[in-house]
């Protein structure tokens, strides 16, 4: 019996309308997820969050763990106290994030020694220390500590990568079995990079292993939108169609779309929320256009008059969110992440509304930007 | 007739409950002002800004003009518009700022030219253009352009300063009235430093003229809160009694509480805000905390169970807010920003109260920290 129940609704083509239920809650797919990676979607509060759309949120099990410490966030109630966010909670384990700092980490076959990238004390990760953190933060879908080599990497390498997060994913999922008492969701992270053969072997290997749901990961990692596009459609059929589908790391709207037409039905990333920061915003006319250009000193008008998001239900002119980005005020960033935010949300939810209409193949053609 | 109405409601001692009324806008005194320089209170949404309890914010027209320039903010509708908010705005006219930083601005008789501090191009602010600017951004209430030497200084240069910031009042007024087709208020600033002699001078030729308010310039600017408390008493008998006496730049709980028992009615400061971007939350209890104590690692509980800030009505652990203080997160600023300006709204709408029963006495007693 799985701990995370995915119905699957509709289907248009490969692209799945569906329902994910883990712990009594629910997510309505395909889903996008923002990412708080220390416990907040950065400068945004969780309610406003949730109104853009959120059901579900990403944090981060190792930059918690680094601070402020599982254990600190167990003893104040767990995570959803600490984050003050009552919807869904998926942690990641951290891998990609460590595997992207390896010239100051070692790697072995049970793990990863690294310096904390805040004050230098040594840290200890692997797939029973992942599990434990991720059992101690009590969020409702944990991910396994993988292997997820930066691209390009030689085939040896992906080779290595895979077969130790195969490793690495048997333990978890024992000692997760274990541990787990509040029946957390464990995901399996498929690796592989861009080699087919690769990518079936990590697939066969995990999906054989009982875990809840199983995610593409070390993708998005600066292959480029035309490769991403490819592996989508070659990667998403070798998951289990009947359970949930995520693919790690993807944020770009057009991406997103080209995810939910492969099969896919969970994504995160900190594209909208960091664009956002930077003052770019997401326009269905233009694309994202970077409010810190001239052009938009003097426009009086909201950035899209239709979009219900705080900055643009608010009122809140271009020229005055401009401002705000040049004066560096948190509450343009503030702004400007909330508009993405509820643009992502909405293109989510419009491909799901057209999924179930089986008009998903137009609906992409007319949003997709490029 | 006055453009700003004050209408005396009770006095208790010296201190003094009333309501200003600017342009059909009440504002119930004694009242906190929050600081929004750039037109936003950093980081924080204008309806949470009112929720705390402000009824009035204070910009600055010095730098406005620098950043987006007046003529922007006008042809975009207006300082209410550009900073979406439909209160009451003061705006100050920046002779402060501009005279913090006289190492790198050149003094005259009829201004001050500079550099601007964001790109080095040059800037001209005198009476006239500071009445101009403030026009153009259409603020209900105007601060007109002051000299206000920072302390200590010689007598010479206070007798300098009294007499130039008359000079430049007068030409304010005539300014002010040729052009103001709105019913923009008009406030002088009265300046002096802490010399008796000269405060009582600059109060009777500001006085003298027809102005709709008087401000007391110059305090709270490093003499320390005994020299201010003395200060206060004997400054604000100088400004009449049947108008609205606002004193500058003061927000320390205590310093306001002096102030209101001196008949000050109203009250301007950063330090409520920057504190709470610093992780610093004022208490009942313990005075202002550190939220990047240790001890406030594991602490379960909210700042103060009785506020209903965001931040404590909202369920924040301190922990929680500890760590996002300490991760920078601007979540956490704006939190302990709100706690703050709540904090200090409450401590004024007490005084009211305490000013209308005749309780007055007692309630500074109890709420003085030192």
């Amino acid at each position: 019996m799985t701990r995370a129940a995915y119905d699957l609704e509709a289907q248009c083509g490969a692209a799945r309308a569906g329902t994910l239920t883990v712990r009594g809650k629910s997510l309505a797919t395909p889903a996008f997820l923002p990412v708080g990676t220390y416990g907040a979607v950065k400068g945004l509060f969780p309610s406003d969050v949730r109104e853009q759309g959120a059901a579900m949120v990403l944090a981060n099990a190792c930059h918690l763990h680094d601070r402020p410490g599982a254990d600190t966030i167990a003893a104040l109630g767990g995570l959803h106290a600490f984050m003050n966010w009552d919807g869904l909670i998926l942690t990641d384990s951290g891998g990609f994030q460590v595997f992207s700092m390896l010239d100051i980490a070692v790697l072995d076959d049970d793990g990863v020694t690294f310096r904390s990238p805040l004050d230098g004390r040594p840290l200890r990760l692997g797939p029973d220390e992942v599990v434990d953190i991720q059992l101690a933060l009590d969020s409702d879908i944990a991910m396994v500590f993988d292997h997820c080599p930066p691209l390009p990497a030689s085939r040896g390498l992906l080779e290595t990568a895979v077969a130790r997060t195969t490793a690495w994913a048997k333990r978890a999922v024992l000692r997760h079995n274990q541990h787990n008492a509040k029946g957390q969701a464990l995901f399996a992270i498929v690796q592989g990079g861009l080699d087919d053969e690769l990518r079936r072997r990590s697939a066969e290997e995990l999906c054989a292993l009982p875990f809840d749901g199983w995610a593409a990961g070390g993708l998005s990692v600066g292959e480029g939108p035309e490769a991403l596009a490819g592996a989508v459609h070659r990667y998403a059929p070798l998951l289990p169609s009947d359970r949930l589908r995520y693919l790690m790391g993807v944020g770009r709207p057009d991406d997103v779309l080209e995810a939910i037409a492969a099969g896919f039905d969970v994504f995160d990333c900190v594209y909208p929320t960091r664009n956002g920061r930077h003052g770019s915003v997401f326009t269905r006319e233009e694309g994202k256009v970077h409010l810190r250009n001239r052009r938009f000193r003097d426009r009086r008008d909201v950035i899209d008059a239709s979009c219900p998001c705080p900055a643009c239900a608010g009122g809140w002119s271009v020229a005055t969110l401009r401002h705000l980005v040049m004066a560096q005020d948190p509450l343009g960033r503030a702004l400007c992440s909330l508009h993405n935010l509820r643009y992502l949300h909405d293109l989510v939810a419009g491909a799901r509304a057209a999924i179930v209409d089986g008009t998903f193949e137009r609906y992409h053609a007319e949003r997709r930007s490029g």
